[in-house]
């Protein structure tokens, strides 16, 4: 069902071009239809948390298309929530996972620490308490802002090293992702000792048997691009979310998942449309990991957010009225890969380009990426005006962001909220009991 | 309750620094609360489809800032919807307005007929048919596109001279907006004979009494922005609204009324962001009217939903982490009037650009302004650029935009549309037989 073919979406693409008749139940996806077989209220022994980092409307839209069908999110969709921090009108990741994870709104760059300075209870904790199991999945290092939040408590998202003996002190029984640099041996000494099985590429995570603690450390730092990640050593965010659940799915009393497709954001900052998208596609693939589980479980819900926008993408701009997203399915490396490609002279440019991007440069275009202080960043650029894909930032911006929910409790989600709501919420579908600012 | 203090703006406003804690009950505003006090399901024997031209998520975001707390619409947020036309991934108001009038997608520039020129049925005719009375309010012409579609049939939008006897052949009850141009005197004439009563200004709108049929036009071509506008004889978008519900409330059978904040767009093309969020408080104010009528007559169901973003208007941009729109309450003019204020030499640029906006203008803004060949866009990119107030283009973009529903069926729209499946949600609700492509 989520098997994505080229031969299928273009023949979904061309639908686009016919009338297109609207009718209510027509209109329904098939996984739409799926989801109505699972009630949306009721207790949820497990939840899963998925944060598109980065990921508002814009990039659901472009996804759509890039696609060429509807994604497994759209029949989720169910309302949307604001993402402003205490200092700021426009967050950053640490603050805007910290309201995710505390019901709290702090100031940029804390994790799980008020403004004054105090810890702050996160729901993952919480449902330790319960007597759950744990678990943090992310591309990015598993030390970064968004799965650090939900299990440590540092006034600064820089203190990556004092991030890493938090989390295993913490007990998270799940820990994969990038960031080996943050966990020195006599570290990860300590947590085989305490029980952990400890992977570090593909095979190992796959051919992990029972066990009811596990840490995968697959790259120093960040894990790589989608586009550039090598298939055969690094597991990707699927493959990852579903090792988590194998072991999670375990403890008979429901476990607190959260998944992050961390890179979606950091395409945002380079305005890197191809990335964004093939990043987002392998989001996709883990929340349709997720969906699978939570279906053949019945008591599980899935959430799913981003945490802010970034780069203010917008579908369409330049002042032309389209938007050809559909051309980024030819980009098969990050313009950062691409840059790296060229001579000293950035003589061929031309010839790199079209290898990874299928395009043909104009001369212009060409002596643009020529002369760019960043080439990188010009590549990026040229690609977007190509695909029409606008916009505003290399920072992140302010903007709501869609909320998306599946399974028992996914009622709650209807409508307009602040982040904070959220593992106010998720707590409350749990019957977990959660006071934020503890 | 809608009533908006300068001083209450800044005092809602001030909490954003302060720590938000969340909770589920806590966070609903008071509007959400009242709107709990009507059922969302049942049926509708009246509808206000509401349509913010251009009005996409960032719009909702950067209007929420500057109003200072939350709005009418946020509580009323229950989906998305898509708004790519037959022909586009960017559509433009005549296509997307189609989508939501017949439920069938069409070529851009057309009006309720089919990419082959067939007429398409729409909601409002089809209403008129089940012997419901029909409206249709506007602060463009009240034939331009948005309103067109709702009750003619032409190939082009441009042919709003076709379109303007069209909507007095198709009966409908109420027709108030600008567009003096488009109906000569016979046409009035005519009018009159069969019932209409004819308005031009505020007074006389005011000073309405009972009548079945109204037609008011306020302006030759559009009505003044609501930053420009003459508040002695103009009627705002609310004071046409409440009129447009006096007289449509006297048909027992109910009716259909769709009333357009026009002018949003026409700001998101100019990329004047204090426009944009002027018109949009204008709107807010119309939609308050309709949710105050609908409150109190218990059988009326109110949906609001842009046909499109303009302008990829983000929340933040330019690589700044933050977004100041509530500098845009201090923006008293429009771009274009502040341009039209500038002398020859435009040496006088910083003067006026204070008086009409409060802002001291730096050597460089002001040169700029000065020596650019459009000085209105220039002036509203210096303010947008202070606002932080992102943009992608000068045309419309292709985002999903929200979808915001309130009354008796308004259970229906819930979750992620197409914009085809509007009317035939309306249809539903008012238990109107409708068929797209009819």
């Amino acid at each position: 069902m989520f098997k994505k073919s080229i031969k299928k979406k273009l023949l979904s693409f061309a639908l686009v071009s016919t009338i297109a008749v609207g009718g209510v139940a027509g209109s329904l996806s098939a996984p739409e239809a799926e989801a109505k077989s699972i009630p949306n209220k009721g207790k949820a022994k497990n939840v899963i948390f998925m944060i598109p980092d980065g990921y508002s409307t814009s990039y659901a839209t472009n996804y759509r298309w890039y696609k060429g069908e509807e994604t497994v999110l759209d029949s989720m969709l169910v309302g949307m929530q604001r993402t402003y921090s205490a200092n700021s009108k426009v967050t950053d990741s640490a603050a805007a996972g910290t309201a995710m994870a505390t019901g709290v709104k702090t100031n940029n760059g804390m994790i799980s620490t008020s403004p004054d300075g105090k810890d702050l209870e996160t729901v993952l904790e919480a449902a330790e308490k319960n007597g759950k199991s744990s678990g943090l999945v992310a591309t990015s290092t598993i030390t970064h802002a968004t799965p650090a939040v939900f299990a440590s408590h540092v006034a600064s998202r820089a203190d990556e090293a004092e991030i890493a003996p938090q989390l295993l002190d913490n007990d998270v029984d799940v820990i994969l992702g990038g960031g080996k640099n943050y966990f020195p041996e006599t570290l990860l000494n300590d947590a085989k000792k305490d029980g952990y099985k400890y992977v570090s590429n593909k095979n190992e995570l796959k051919n992990t048997k029972k066990t009811n603690k596990l840490i995968g450390l697959f790259a120093d730092e960040g894990m790589a691009p989608e586009l550039d990640r090598d298939e055969t050593n690094q597991p990707s965010l699927a493959d990852m979310t579903k090792s988590a659940l194998d072991v999670l799915k375990r403890d008979k009393n429901g476990f607190f998942l959260m998944v992050e497709g961390s890179q979606i954001d950091w395409a945002g900052h380079d305005n890197d449309a191809a990335w964004a998208m093939k990043d987002s596609e392998a989001f996709e693939d883990a929340v349709a990991e997720a969906v699978k589980f939570a279906k053949k479980d019945g008591n599980t819900l899935v959430v799913v957010t981003g945490d802010h926008d970034t780069g203010g993408m917008s579908v369409g701009g330049y002042g032309k009225g389209d938007a050809n997203p559909e051309i980024l399915r030819n980009v098969t490396a990050t313009g950062d890969y691409m840059a790296n490609e060229l001579n000293k002279k950035r003589s061929n440019v031309k010839k790199v380009v079209k290898k990874y991007t299928s395009l043909d440069l104009t001369n212009d275009e060409a002596n643009r990426i020529k002369l760019a202080e960043n080439p990188s960043m010009e590549i990026n650029k040229v690609i977007s005006e190509r695909a029409l894909v606008g916009w505003t930032s290399t920072g992140h911006t302010g903007t709501d962001v869609p909320l998306y929910a599946y399974g028992p409790g996914s009622d709650l989600f209807a409508g307009l909220h602040e982040n904070t709501d959220l593992p106010v919420m998720i707590a409350k579908a749990m019957k977990v009991k959660f006071k934020p600012g503890k």
